[in-house]
């Protein structure tokens, strides 16, 4: 493990300004809660103030307007939770799992895998896939056939590239056998195609394309569970977290964030620049930047029982209020005539 | 690759009617927006009136009333998109993975294959498991003992069907050392069954039963990352999308369709023909066949937090609406006198 | 498998009340639609009180109130259901699969298992991973390295603990070659902890902590697709059902249970003995025990459509509605001035 570093050290690496003691030792990152001797943590909302008055770190990072909150030795940075990633990476080099192909993992012959791939246990790779340089599939990922990620990606366990879509058509049974309601399969032939530097968290899927292919652009972040579509398109340095659904043929921007559990339904387009909060259903297109929000307030379930009661009867109550207001506009009429 | 085929070949085959030259010779399917020489490609959408207009494919498939709506060749038909997977069919048969066992996949000796049927490399099959004819199970399927795949159901991977269902009771601790709130499991001693036809998309999860079966009708086609509870049924030729999850005991129709993300929660029964919207949580059976949705709309940000947070008192502006309507009531009643 | 036993040895076994004969011979429990002859069902929502009357079982388990409700052989039990978990594991003791590591599991020399372990085909556990006595693994479960499982803990397959939590900071681009907007991981160095008697359903995934560890408490049973972000903490006998998402730093107390498809944002406390309704966001931290709900109600499409867009317009109401009240009161005012 590299290190310690003094505070003076880490800020001469990582820029930053070092406010107390710069010979203040440190030998790892911790948690405000949990941080001890030697560790250094970080400090970004006021309401954690409490614990900062409590942590038993040996530094913190934190911005300049909180600079004063604080005796301890301490990193002031505009960024402080970027700074303290640094820092961490600092101590933790981001390794992954040793390379070279595990002997339990299945890799077609055709499979063609750069420098300094590392494939897990139990991986299986289909014919034709590209693996870019230095990239890491934990074990257990599957890759199907003619897919092509970039260098560095990063696979968490369970995941699957490349399955096939969800394309199928309704079919009427007018003659030949053919019988009412049935579904026709349209074969997926596009691929999948991952930019360098995205990581992709565990059980995530990701469907090969219908007939062009399925997207996700340079320095993408996918967290676990999540499911893209077929003919996504994921832009540039976007990242989605947990249990996120993209529905097919969505097109999300660059730098974009997407909450928790929320779905972007199919052939939406977002512009770059926008943030969906979580648990919110998109269901048109963003063609503005912005942060976008659809969630139903929780209550005590009396009171949501209540409230929502009339939410399905909103029309009911709006009429109403049209009602009321009516002789109030015919009066004036009236007065005014 | 099969053909290529002409225009009038084409719909000799599979019907339709050509506008146009039907000569044109095609080799391959193409999207609408990267369709290129030889290519068909297929239009259903007003929305798409512009690309239709810039398009290079060869020719398009699309329904009468938008015959119009372009000069190229073009093969006219009720069902746009139907024909189109037929079409692709035709140019793309759909194969799966080769046939027989991969040598890495475990099969327990007790478990019966059809014929053709294709295991993927690190499937793990259970005792007494049946597999129908021609059914393929894509790399890393779990299916648990006991139970049975019809024929020709394609499973992709990741996919996890028979493991127990989340059967818990809650116990209170009343004497002999039983402590207050522990969970006693319910041995999960049913089976799961999967009707002929059925595709199981990318880590899905299906459960087997409490007691009795599990059940998965034919001809349904269930995406990604669903989650099946124990007991259910699911009607034969319905559609689930990605991320749905059906709680246990929960019987759905045939020929349903049931929108991504939706829910379906526990114990509940869905007629025949119903329509689930995406993101819908269904909280009671439903009787009438017809589209139901539940969906709290998105809005920027600010507007939002305005309006939701006015969901929260929407009993007291009820109120307050009825207060204002009274003294009319009131003032009629006296006039009335 | 073991039995038959009489309603008054079970009842001498397990406490309860028999009413009718207790010579009736019990050899397995089954569903009140389809138990027949031997078996024995329960009872306990007069919801089905139609089925109740249709039973073929031989005996019914249910509540004190709902004695008179059939003439059947009959054990009286305040919790039915928890009755019949017990009646059920004295036909089905609870196994799980045969011991030991099976021959394509890929367990890390450092890897430390107990006693009565057994560790499914395809399973892959990472360095100093440590497993308590009489755990099981189903085949192709992931355990990353350094995490800690309890006694008696059964994971079903596609499960993977201890995968990278989903730390990303965002880091802006000034200077020295950094560009704007990209993503900086932070190591997750932290590990996951998970008491004994935990359950954890198939293909759910349970991340490792960015610096502490992420920690389910024993007795916590955890069902399908379920997202468990890095340094949660899950309360001891808390009950989470399928595909619900916690996210990251949230912290869930004792005796909770969680609906299925909820979610739970990150950085929140719920206190113990907190119920939270399927399909529900949780946004803010809950200080007091009960119930809690939000949820959107469902209608048929129409209907939704009305009512919703009335949703986005409620500000507006709440502002028309109060128009109405201000010349009231304002001529209240000029009555008693």
């Amino acid at each position: 493990m590299p290190g310690p570093f003094t505070l003076g050290q880490i800020a001469s690496r990582l820029g930053g300004r070092v406010a107390g003691d710069p010979q203040t030792l440190i030998r790892q990152v911790g948690s405000l809660e949990q941080a001890g001797a030697g560790q250094i943590t970080f400090f970004n909302s006021t309401r954690l103030q409490a614990k900062l008055g409590e942590t038993r770190a040996a530094a913190v990072i934190l911005a300049p307007g909180n600079e004063r909150l604080t005796q301890l030795p301490r990193i002031v940075s505009e960024n402080p939770y970027a700074y303290f990633a640094r820092v961490s990476q600092l101590f933790n080099p981001v390794t992954t799992q040793a390379g070279g192909v595990h002997p339990s993992a299945v890799v077609s012959p055709t499979a063609k895998l750069g420098k300094g791939v590392s494939i897990g246990a139990g991986c299986v790779i289909g014919d034709d896939v590209s693996i870019g340089d230095d990239s890491c599939l934990y074990p257990r990922v599957v890759i199907y056939p003619k897919c092509i990620l970039g260098r560095r990606v990063v696979v968490h366990s369970g995941v699957v590239i490349g399955a096939d879509g969800f394309g199928i058509a309704r079919e009427e049974g007018r003659g030949e056998g053919r019988e009412e309601g049935r579904w026709v399969k349209i074969p997926q032939i596009g691929g999948v195609r991952i930019g360098d530097d995205v990581e992709i968290g565990a059980n995530t899927t990701i469907d090969r394309g219908t007939v062009d292919d399925t997207v996700i652009e340079e320095g993408v972040k996918l967290d676990n569970q999540i499911q893209i579509g077929h003919n996504c398109r994921i832009g540039a340095h976007t990242a989605l977290a947990g249990c996120v659904g993209v529905a097919g043929s969505a097109a999300i921007g660059r730098h974009c964030t997407v909450g928790g559990a929320a779905v972007i339904l199919g052939h939406l387009s977002l512009c770059d620049g926008v943030h969906v909060s979580a648990g919110t259903v998109i269901t048109r297109s963003i063609r503005k930047p912005g942060t976008y929000t659809g969630l139903f307030p929780f209550d005590d379930n009396a009171s949501w029982a209540r409230n929502t009661a009339l939410v399905r009867h909103l029309a009911d109550l709006a009429e109403r209020v049209g009602a009321l207001e009516k002789p109030k506009r015919k009066k004036r009429k009236t007065r005014n005539a």
